[in-house]
């Protein structure tokens, strides 16, 4: 793996870059952004060797292709690189969601083809911005793939490599078991912070609330710092199965709230055990 | 300030004794737990000076008297102090919810003292229990007092003295503000949190979600680690705050849901931004 293009320089392609950038490797990366800006960043701090005008300029003899724009724009830089494509090149990308990005290849390409792998990093900051490109941002995380019956091994094998240069552990599970899990514990989560601050937000004077705020309240709110599109992206891209989880979620806060409502003390104590057994007999990976 | 009763030695009054005894004063503690085993860790880690045997024998001479046992205990133990109160003792109390401690201490004395200071100190760990007390818990952190019209300045000048000595702030407010932020602020997080756990505990392999959680998922569910007991009280003893901070909650997932539903980019966009906002605008403290 010689020849890399990044589309999309933000926080995840870029520090896509500063990583590959940091490896005994000899890597050149071609790097694309609608931002013109942006690429003079890319350049200046050599995250990037060259600039491309286009999506289908930067595919030009890149060897692995790496799709790292918001769920949303996922289509449209798709279609380009399916009309683009001339060599053998690997394509993958970066999204929270997979089944939808599956879905749009399906109906740009009318089929799955070989030379795609789904993939998503877990990992992140609530910064978003090539400014914030870390080489250190997948090191000793979790990498989550989902290829199709049709994807080949080589493919795999590729995008699996581009995820270990970087120091990250690659793994491999369905598109529907992906968004089924990150539904609950990545998206979900989120959407429990923004309508959390939209209820302090409802107060008159909120930042009364805010001063007397201790830990716990700043971790989540921490979470509703997020970009809107992106969690709009992935709101829309992963819409069924967060749906599900939001009904789940909510039917349990509902319990919570009549065992209060009726100072059910049995009932409480038995739904906060239930909460706190869960949390405290599972494994949570650092 | 020289003799002081702690009443429960958990995580909070056992801190309290471990800030005081670090301090440049000479302080004489008289601790009482319902457990053995708890009075004798705190003897031996020189955290107390004497063990009683009863809420009103450590009552005796003591000039404050701190209430640091879950809110669900202070009847019972505020009523035996009251029945057993001889000197000019100041009398406090450390609880998360304060109308009902207030309206407890009506009710056994069918009026408000000029001896009674509510309290709450605006900090905390996920871990309970004598074993982790701190003397630097409350070092830079708030505590809210809500003294009512009938608490003579002597009293609140002494309880605030207390907690400056172990380097808090001290803020006073109503009681009635008091349980409507920190039902906001405080509670309502919690029980998100327990919700959270209680809707991945419903899956099949509970592991294969906690095992793909990242950063966000962990903060929140750190929350459910908390006490039952303890929550259960503050849920029972903030109920009609803590129900109506739910409700609004409540209704504010269910539009987040309803537009992810609708597909409704325009207004997800608009909820997500309100959100990240209100979360950036203001100052969130330390």
């Amino acid at each position: 793996m010689k020849r890399i293009a990044v589309i999309g320089l933000g926080l995840i392609g870029g520090s896509c870059c500063a990583a590959l950038k940091k490896c005994p490797v000899d890597v050149h990366i071609t790097g694309f952004s609608a931002s013109r800006n942006t690429l003079k960043i890319a350049l200046s701090k050599g995250l990037i060797d060259k600039a491309a005008k286009s999506v289908s300029e930067s595919m030009k003899n890149s060897e692995v292709v790496v799709i790292s724009v918001p769920v949303g724009s996922f289509y449209s830089v798709f279609s380009e690189i399916a009309f683009s494509r001339e060599n053998d090149s690997i394509v993958t990308d970066v999204g929270s969601t997979k089944a939808n990005i599956i879905g749009d290849v399906k109906t740009i390409l009318g089929g799955i083809p070989n030379w795609f792998v789904p993939g998503h990093p877990i990992a992140g900051s609530e910064s978003s911005g090539i400014e914030f490109s870390n080489p250190d941002l997948y090191h000793n995380k979790r990498v989550v793939i989902t290829p199709l019956n049709e994807t080949s091994t080589e493919a795999i094998k590729v995008v699996s490599d581009f995820w270990k240069l970087q120091g990250a552990e690659v793994f491999a599970m369905s598109a529907s078991k992906h968004d089924e899990i990150f539904a609950s514990v990545s998206h979900l989560p989120r959407f429990l912070a923004f309508a959390l601050l939209n209820t302090i937000a409802q107060e008159k004077n909120p930042q009364e609330f805010f001063d007397f705020s201790a830990g716990g309240f700043k971790d989540i709110s921490r979470l509703a710092g997020s970009n809107p599109v992106l969690w709009r992206d992935i709101a829309i891209g992963n819409r069924e199965a967060l749906l599900l989880t939001i009904d789940q979620y909510s039917k349990n806060l509902h319990k919570i709230r009549e065992s209060i409502f009726k100072g059910d003390s049995k009932s409480l104590i038995a739904l906060l055990s239930r909460a706190k057994n869960t949390r405290d007999s599972f494994y949570i990976s650092d």
